[in-house]
């Protein structure tokens, strides 16, 4: 007899036996239901006698708006989906989609005998709407995990264990909740922010050269300053600078013990050490041609130490059209030259061909200015249809510093190259807020927001309490850092909005019942957004805390918040997850649940409020909502 | 060669072949998924070319407490879950389990070649928690639907298409939304309550015969009288009395047109026609041993006719210790004898082998009796162990009224049996509320009620928002259908209650900001319950549309309550369904998810009112509320 076994044809009584033997190799039993309780190790655990057969890529997709590095969604209030900043850990991996290509490709048999089932195939109507092709066998129904993962919009993928089979892993969320590491301390490090990377922000479109700081692209493309965005970049590098271990720093010019080897090129170039009657420190002055192509004061930087290093911090004086450069290389499949140009220009960003020029802006005299070189060729490249693809997400150690031109007149102090330099980020962020708080105490917005097209809008100039809050934070930790009044004065300053409604173009409204509540957007009728609320309670405590010296309302302010928050706190718990503000109330419009990484945002804020505050609703809110993350959910009646 | 097939040794070439052609039969592979859209119409769509290859039965367990016939759980303010009483459809069968021996024994193998699928088994871990037993072919992976049901709270049933293939009905929810019939009229229908049996419920011990109104034993077991479940006695039959056929009547005695053939058995016994001198009508005297055993009145009833006529009335003068007695034949396997004594005792239900004993009570004079004889013969047998597993449930077609007995001295004005009586089951609840109204204008519970343990607890003695409510409803039909101004009167007095604060013994409580709920558990701290606010929101309605001639203050009470309702409606609002009560936020446990049959109850509540409130928040929350039930859900930010 001839049998046709996956297409081949096989004739007489071998092909019999052959059938048989392929056939009955992949219809035993398989072993019955098993439900293990599961002790955090899933590499220990082997279920049955389970073999592999082959491995089929799954492509499961996360939500959009989802991905590493931010979405295009939300707001400043949330938005980490960093796991490999400094938390890591095995909770990052949930967010890996098993890509195909990753194993062997299906339908290619093994010679081992796999456990495979006898399953057929069932018509599945859900709710009388639609149907799906479900599986069966004597014990159960078996639905497909793209519908399941849809209609409940949970997650899954596959993964493998240690001795190589393969495993499903399901999760009912994604992102992670941050523990506090002991009790809070407003001069400490803020929730888990060491964690953030602001800058590497998609919406982000480059940090600024003017001022150093972050320029959000979010509701408007040209770019503009998100007061919460630069107090979150600030906050970052400040934990940071607590967390991480001293960065690696490698001195190019001091003038003093550390003194490079500067060649003057171009027609005319000259470059001479000289002190400094002013500042009285040895300074490098330079008068070179203006134009890059032309010459300039140039440093090669040969020390392959320097690898890695990616942090430019530099003090120095240019005059007129004066600028620097870096070169740097970048070592592939084949080498080629990025060059970092920072000129007098009001242009934030601009790209030509492999040039990257990064605007100063007008202001004269002594500078300070702390480049990440890896993120200024990141935002560079993501600005630029040639260079996007190569360069939008290069690695550090794809890149080197080679040599650092001054071009034009001017005099340089000293320059470093580090792998970090946070606190200097934390203070260009910090001296951001001092150089652009407005009469009112705020920090107002230059972009109108919709928060719900045609109901719910803001015009530009609108102040946040949010970034209020946050700012306040920033400030009191560099009060406390700096000793220098003028922050905490700043931090005193803001809180004025606090006691100024929204409807009058400030950030306080009222709950039914006369709870205060300080709005994220103060929209009309209000919105009543938790994360941004909490957020700006933070930033009360932490002024209310470090100004114990100086009479003021913030801790009145905090306490009144407090007090709504305990008060109003169940309404944001839905029995399954969190909202993400109360416009269902205020609107009536369908409410507006929390996606899971505000969820862990909330929860996180809670954790932290729990110790200064020990009212159960805080923990016992905080814990109910843990459980929700993996699929417990409140009672029924 | 020998190979053995599901234990069977099967020798040589043609075991070879026949064990080729029993695997091969099993392990096509299926045909690809598909998606179809679903028109409504299970049985018009096939999936593919699937056969069937054998049933297996699918044990899918309700959540406790929602079998059909109500369960233990809840209160009256939902409970229907009746589908044969009217309405039926679809929808009831979702209830349907699919019990072992339901079909074949799984594991059978047809002769028809089946669309199986080579799916290999693969662990699943869930959350990182715990493992069960997945399975996968080259496209997707699949999960048991026992462990969908219980992680996610969903149904599903194996069903039957036309053909005889199986097909899986996935059920996101159970409980059906009634549409409103038109516009809403105070003096018509009520809701669904024609849908309602609630006499049938389990947690109703037996309608009494002293007022013919139902006792509950929900929270205590002796029972007692709960004025809700009274109220939706009456006003079931109302309903019904409304929507059903007229019912068929057959007249066993009236003194003039039908006499009934009375024998006087016993020693002593006397039975005479004669003129009542006070009533002016012909009535039966009787004079017989007042023991049953003994003799008595006796009418023997042979018309088959009467077959199916289960509800007895009687207007009778008992003097002394007189009683009457139903005896009824049981036909099914073997012919038994039941019998209803109605006797002179105040103990509401007792039972002696197959005799159940019903009390009267102690009144005397004329009364009009109305039993239902099929319930009064359910609730004997729950009340005995002997009879429970054969006559709890049995259906009306195995019983049938061989013969009535009247027992003592008395008078027998007339006596009929009917398929129904409902407007005398009405006018019972009717006459109860008036009878037992006090001097508050309100209807008491006599039992005490933990809604949360230790937490929110009320003493016997308190009042409900609901039963005012629904008693107004009652009391508002009664007036109309009787002309009688004490109904009315009753339903106005009704109202005093709605103006106490529950912390006072009365039923109403503030939501902060003022807005008034009357609470159906007047609890402190407050419930703010949902639908039982709506019920007497309701009862106000029907109150206030009905008593435009008088001046009361049923209007202005209603207006508050409505201002309230849409008010705070949107804080029932979970994203995916809705919320009993408010309890996390006034007692900060875990928020009170409304299981299905609340849920439909809040919309069926909903439509009703959209109908006399055309704000777009109750239509649009009903509307949202609907597409949760078919597993749709809130967006998330």
């Amino acid at each position: 007899m001839r049998v046709t076994v996956r297409g081949v044809v096989v004739g007489g009584s071998v092909g019999v036996l052959l059938t048989t033997v392929l056939l009955w190799s992949q219809c035993h039993p398989p072993p019955p239901h098993t439900h293990h309780h599961y002790q955090h190790n899933p590499s220990s655990q082997s279920v049955g006698k389970q073999q592999q057969l082959h491995r089929s890529p799954l492509q499961t997709k996360l939500q959009s708006g989802n991905g590493i590095g931010g979405g295009g969604v939300g707001d400043e209030s949330y938005l980490e989906e960093e796991y490999g900043g400094g938390g890591g850990g095995a909770n990052g991996d949930l967010h890996n989609i098993n890509q195909p290509g990753d194993g062997v490709v299906g339908g290619e048999v093994s010679p081992v005998i796999a456990a495979s089932t006898r399953l057929v195939e069932i018509p599945c109507v859900i709710n009388h709407e639609s149907e799906i092709s479900c599986r069966r066998d004597a014990q159960d129904i078996y639905i497909p995990f793209t519908f399941i993962k849809n209609y409940f919009e949970v997650y899954g993928r596959i993964d493998q264990k240690s001795d190589g089979s393969d495993v499903f892993e399901w999760s009912h969320s994604y992102s992670r909740v941050y523990e506090p590491q002991g009790l809070y301390n407003p001069t400490g490090t803020f929730l888990n922010f060491e964690l953030y990377n602001v800058e590497a922000r998609e919406r982000v479109k480059c940090v600024s050269a003017t001022e150093g700081v972050p320029i959000s692209t979010q509701w408007q493309s040209s770019g503009y300053t998100y007061p919460i965005q630069i107090a979150q970049f600030g906050l970052s590098h400040y934990c940071k600078h607590l967390t991480e271990q001293l960065p690696q720093r490698y001195v190019l010019e001091d003038g003093v013990l550390h003194k490079g080897t500067w060649l003057a090129e171009g027609v005319g170039a000259k470059v001479t050490r000289t002190l400094d009657p002013i500042s009285f420190s040895n300074v490098l002055k330079f008068r070179t041609p203006e134009s890059f192509s032309k010459g300039g004061a140039v440093l090669r930087i040969n020390d392959s130490s320097t690898q890695n290093l990616i942090v430019l911090n530099l003090n120095i004086l240019l005059q007129g059209n004066a600028s620097f450069t870096v070169s740097m290389e970048y070592k592939y499949k084949k080498t080629e030259i990025l060059r970092l140009h920072y000129i007098r220009s009001e242009k934030l960003l601009q790209v030509k061909d492999h040039q990257i020029f990064y605007g100063l802006g007008e202001e004269q005299g002594w500078r300070r200015i702390t480049r990440n070189l890896l993120i200024d060729v990141h935002k560079g490249a993501a600005a630029s249809p040639q260079l996007r693809k190569q360069f939008k997400k290069v690695s550090k150690s794809k890149l080197k510093v080679i040599s650092i031109s001054l071009n034009g007149e001017g005099s340089l102090k000293n320059m470093t190259l580090s792998s970090a330099e946070h606190l200097l980020h934390f203070y260009d962020a910090a001296n951001w807020l001092l150089n652009h708080q407005d009469e009112q105490g705020g920090w107002s917005i230059p972009v109108p927001r919709k928060v719900i097209s045609g109901v719910l809008e803001l015009e530009s100039g609108w102040y946040s309490a949010m970034a209020q809050g946050q700012a306040m934070s920033l400030l009191v930790r560099a009060a406390h850092h700096s000793g220098d009044s003028r922050y905490l004065k700043a931090a005193l300053r803001a809180t004025a909005l606090f006691s100024v409604n929204s409807t009058r173009g400030g950030v306080r409204t009222y709950f039914p019942g006369g709870y205060v509540w300080y709005e994220e957007y103060p929209t009309n009728p209000s919105l009543f957004v938790l994360n941004g609320f909490i957020y700006s309670l933070l930033g009360l405590y932490d002024l209310k805390e470090f100004s114990t010296g100086t009479s003021n309302n913030s801790g009145d302010l905090f306490d009144e918040g407090m007090k709504s928050l305990k008060k109003l706190l169940p309404l944001f718990d839905t029995g399954w997850g969190s909202l993400y503000d109360l416009r269902h109330f205020t609107t009536h419009v369908a409410p507006n649940r929390a996606r899971w990484d505000y969820h862990t945002t909330h929860i996180t804020q809670l954790l932290l409020l729990a110790s200064v505050d020990s009212d159960p609703v805080i923990s016992s809110t905080a814990q109910r909502w843990k459980d929700y993350m993996v699929g417990h959910r409140a009672s029924h009646n």
